[in-house]
């Protein structure tokens, strides 16, 4: 299916003026959660609740009908039960909006592919493009526009598109627990228009975004290609992380009764996905640890990884997974171990280096700056298990100085692990520049994806 | 190495009396939190603090020497420097105690592989049984034996072996996190005595432990056929749960460095134990959540897996590790889909069964009562992400409810995303027959494991 046309998606995304059609006094109701959202959220233009009983909302005037609103208007929300959705779109299009999100469920996902394609063809008709249907609408702190029923939504400087609105919402949960937020939030639903191509190609030069997570269940026949093709362009900018519902054959089955959406065409691409240096992930905590890391690790210049760590069960784990991801943990060369030689010789001066329980703040800061400062060591994860009685706060702070301190551009992965590392995980994220992985996993295929992210990048630029 | 002799754990596990050699006055001393916790946990039997400095800790008489006891010693707790605590063995042999715990480090793990040799040569001699070097020590609380630093150990019915003392304290932390609690707790450190073997063969008919999760490292040459003929016994009895650290290249090499254990033995015994039905998992939180499964679900009676869920992507996500696993999701037999025709046409009569954001508490019932009943399933697992307007303690209760009142012992797992889950999941604990996946991966690694296992078990007994 083609874009409906080539107008851009400012009146989307950069509205000056947003109509909310089915606005609601209910709370609880879509059409009352937008109005308030975009309220709070601060939307700098003019808003327009539209409802056939009229009245008021929140000091806004509403209106009866669009026809009634003496203004122009960007950007339709509609939240409406779907066969109204469609009915609406001829006032939409005769009041001269160009762009929609369509909230209303009932299309294609419960098996109504008629009255999809019968919204697809009316704003067809009208030149408007469409978000959803079926969504959970769209956020973009850039213009202060909150319009959608998500709650909770911080700023920050990921972006996600996410045809799933459940799954919106546990990724939501999940960033908000990490404290981490969001400069773009798109949950496009059916997809019937505006797709995750349309959005990455109007946001690939934005400076709010660092990185783009996508979650993703169907691709149209044909559309594999496009994709492969459009993200060469994109990573020249910013990573791309997915992760793609519909792999294996239950879970392809899932996503036609869920979205009516082919998974199969995918198959045909993650290979090449995978080597254009697009992240592919299987879990929704991975989609943002990967992309956090992204986002804020520099390039790595050498192949070999080093781990500092003051336990050696978690770091034979880790040391599990980076072979399994076909990644080098080798020996330290014997320049390197010499530097180390200030360490107490029970600390081990193999990789992993174990600073044991006896590794204190002052200990990870001098190994640190050793570790960062050799050429050798092109990538460093640490891991640190609190002991009763140490702060994990003051490691952290001695991490965060040790490569502050250092000013070399190196990628650094601070694995914390237990309840109390939360603390420590907020000092980190203050700086900007560390990841804070959740466990093992998602910090090793972070490193993973970093890896084949720049090696893909450096062959694009 | 071969254990020192036959004579039975009752006087590691079960001792009427202990003595704490190195027992101290300040808080953070391993030798100060040992006494601590023993008297919290309510330990029965007698107690006898021991420091050359003599006085008084929490109201017990500190003897200057163990031969000043004039008592029988079970066991005695050792919390010296690693050189003392070689030494102090003659002293605690002479005086006829059969069982210590050593918490020292400074031993293989740091290179003193003669000293350990001297610590296990002189145990041996006295016929005394050694849990450690380099450990964080034992709880059993069917004797209320808290010998251990780690904090805040619950009691509960799952048994953790771990070699590493960090990761021992992430997996409580994880598990109090969970609101889990232990039965046993063993952290075995250097192992270079009492190993994994001896404490299940120990603990196999002991009513008050479910389900044995082993945190491993290192197995020494030849012991993995000793590891494999043993758990064919255990395992008519109880769930193993396995996290095997040293299963790549790079992770090996850290194992070595960290206990000096072999880590290639367990190469050639993987295949063998997974077949067993011994489950294996990699990261911390699988290897409590599989144990957690393991330990509440009955035997699955066909191989037919079904999900019934409220939103498609996190269904097509489970569905694709279900598919990763080897695992079948099979399209609904018609009998079946005829049994679920009072559902709304919308809801998807395929699997997953996707109730949609309809799919409010009397739905999951209803569609539950369905399919614990009709034959065809094996295995029920149920998704949930909780709408704004639904409270998932509502689901959780209405899924509890679905499977009291079928009074049919099948598999459920209920996976609830979000944040707000962890009031479903409370719920659903209380009632003791319901494991609480934290993700997709780990809900589909727990049937996996729990078919294998089944098989497994139906061929040993």
């Amino acid at each position: 299916m083609k874009t409906i046309n080539n107008y851009n998606l400012d009146c989307t995304f950069k509205p000056k003026s947003i109509a909310v059609i089915g606005a609601s006094t209910k709370p609880g109701r879509v059409g009352y959660e937008i109005v308030k959202n975009l309220i709070n959220g601060g939307f700098h233009g003019r808003l327009y609740p539209v409802n056939p009983k009229g009245g008021e909302i929140s000091g806004y005037k509403v209106y009866k009908d669009i026809s009634e609103v003496d203004d122009e208007v960007d950007l339709a929300l509609i939240a409406l039960p779907a066969e109204k959705a469609v009915n609406i779109i001829d006032k939409v299009g005769t009041k001269g909006v160009k762009s929609v999100v369509v909230f209303s469920s009932g299309f294609s996902e419960i098996g109504n592919l008629e009255l999809e394609k019968q919204l697809y063809r009316k704003c067809r008709e009208y030149g408007i493009r469409v978000i959803g249907p079926n969504c959970a609408g769209i956020i973009y702190w850039g213009s202060n526009l909150y319009a959608s029923f998500v709650p909770g939504v911080k700023k920050g400087d990921l972006a996600l598109i996410s045809q799933s609105g459940a799954l919106t919402a546990v990724l939501v949960d999940y960033l908000n627990w990490k404290d981490i937020g969001l400069s773009l939030l798109v949950s496009y639903g059916n997809r019937i228009d505006v797709n995750e191509i349309d959005i990455m190609t109007y946001f690939r030069d934005d400076e709010s975004i660092k990185a783009f997570m996508i979650y993703l269940e169907g691709f149209r026949k044909g559309e594999g290609r496009i994709f492969t093709e459009a993200v060469k362009d994109i990573l020249r900018f910013k990573p791309i992380v997915v992760l793609k519902a519909g792999r294996g054959t239950a879970g392809e089955r899932a996503v036609k009764s869920h979205t009516g959406a082919l998974a199969g065409d995918y198959k045909l691409y993650s290979d090449i996905l995978s080597s254009m240096g697009v992240a592919l992930v299987d879990e929704y905590y991975e989609l943002v640890d990967v992309a956090e890391a992204l986002s804020v690790l520099p390039q790595p210049k050498s192949d070999n990884i080093v781990i500092i760590t003051n336990s050696g069960g978690p770091a034979a784990i880790l040391a599990d997974f980076i072979s399994y991801f076909g990644l080098k943990l080798p020996e330290l060369p014997s320049a390197l171990k010499e530097k180390l030689s200030f360490l107490p010789s029970y600390m081990g001066r193999t990789n992993p280096i174990d600073l044991t329980a006896s590794g204190l703040s002052d200990i990870y800061y001098e190994t640190l700056r050793v570790v960062l400062k050799d050429e050798w060591p092109g990538c460093i994860l640490t891991i640190h298990v609190p002991p009763s009685f140490v702060n994990p706060v003051e490691i952290a702070s001695a991490v965060r100085d040790a490569y502050l301190d250092s000013k070399v551009e190196k990628p650094l992965i601070p694995l914390f692990l237990g309840l109390r590392r939360e603390q420590a995980y907020k000092v980190l994220r203050l700086s900007g520049v560390f990841p804070t992985p959740f466990n093992h996993r998602s910090a090793a295929l972070s490193v993973k994806w970093l890896y084949r992210y720049w090696r893909a990048r450096l062959r694009l630029s």
